[in-house]
């Protein structure tokens, strides 16, 4: 969807001045969807990290890259090994069914770029 | 999907192109189904304006962003003010989820080139 | 999804009881995110009553009786007509497909149900 | 969706019930799109059983209880085994993941209960 | 769509009825597909209990009450808290949208119904 | 999803490339699961061909472009006719409704493109 998914660096820079573009319109509910979006990762009974897991599981039973490549931006910074990204993937892909195996090679490839930069 | 959908120009030119394409291959049932999709959003009960931001709406909750762009060329042509639109945006957000959230950055990126050209 | 959907009054009652536990677990988040569900359907750029409208069109192509139930009954608040009604999920059906026509039968069913009762 | 879609004849009930009442409410477009409906699964290039076995895919990949059920009463009218029917509910639940196993529940109770009654 | 899963009791006995009559059916692939389905969630790099909660977010994203149902089952008896249920259902309502709330209304149900029984 | 999916060339290297990837990972589900959707299509009760109809209908209605594309090459080596995947793919569009138009200008362009090469 973000053009240049493939090149990390236009990817987020295309989300961060879309975000502000967003941001800017000054539409108040908009303004609170994201709000609330920012505090569900924040730590509650499950901490910040499982919660991020969970946001990657359901961005690729969704069938979202932009948001899988953005999980899988705070999950490796928030530490997660590659097996366990995977195993995230794969029940995910369980779910979801053979559908899903596009966005594992864009997970996987992800992964890759975001560990080597 | 349509390649270039960052490309207004491209865009256009490649659904026209395709539209023409599959039109020219005689296939009866599709051609129907093609009218049949022109004429949901002819005047009835509720008037063309009204539909095409129900089709706007359809659109995004189903993410599609062909069919975004196209029902956003549309509710253009035929008035929205971009405050309008960001309402009828925020509906489908809320209804869809975060989900939505990289097809709200594309339709806002639309909507601005679409204004200026 | 809601047991005895089909009894109009007994749908209710269960989505009512179920707001108020939910309401009453004190979950912070879930209970903003019901607040800005609320609020999303407020006069803005768009009144609610065309809000509404595209809450009815968003949940019949996510394929949702329960949330078609509830806009179905918003709308008839509203005062749309029936006419109106049908060209609204007349939309939906073509954008969704021939999987949306058990949620049209459904429609169709409670709108006559809201209408008598 | 159906009420009492365990029933195989009340589903039916329902089912013709309700595509009366949609029928009769006149609404040109739907009609017409009831009847497109109609016509996609008549012999063409590929015959009308193979675009049954399509139908039956379709609607299990997308999740249709109601949709399933009309599929394989009409597959089984034309001829398909159980082990065919097998084979293709297996295609559709690989593509579309463990989130089909209800509904692979729901048509083998049908296929058992059709081939009774 | 597994009649009266409202009755837990009956909707056990459902699942595992069915269950047993699709493994009797013999169809290899669909026991591979179930066998690989029960080896998902079995402990690797993460183990079974957030496997678990990664199963019950993914069934809620993609809105299936009977997986829902089982995955809760599952996260119950590992010893999840309500808390953290409720945390994990919310990820999931924020990525999903607020076509999601009958399935949280469902899930706060079954948490209450599984508590007691 | 695939980079360059409009190059034929390169989503084929794209696709291979990281298959072997993920295949190298070691990950065994992920290893059982390829295997096991790579034999969903073998001959059974229903045979190789007709199962990859079965998938590409499956590929459309959940509107994923890579693996409509890897269907269709299948299906084009097994000697489906243009006139029989317009009728399949029109299955398809019937029942995902009109959001399936831009698949459907996609598929288009890659049976001629896998046509001329």
């Amino acid at each position: 969807m973000t053009p240049d998914i493939d090149d990390i660096k236009k990817a987020r820079e295309y989300r961060e001045r879309m975000n502000k573009r967003i941001e800017e319109s000054g539409h108040k509910p908009i303004q609170r969807f994201f709000a609330l979006d920012r505090r569900t990762y924040m730590d509650g009974a499950l901490d910040t990290k499982t919660k991020e897991l969970l946001g990657l599981v359901a961005s690729t039973t969704l069938r979202c890259n932009d948001c899988i490549f953005y999980h899988l931006e705070r999950c490796i910074e928030l530490g997660y090994t590659d097996e366990e990204l995977y195993d995230a993937l794969n029940v995910a892909m369980m779910v979801g069914g053979s559908i899903i195996i596009p966005h594992l090679r864009f997970a996987f490839d992800k992964i890759d770029q975001l560990r080597e930069g």
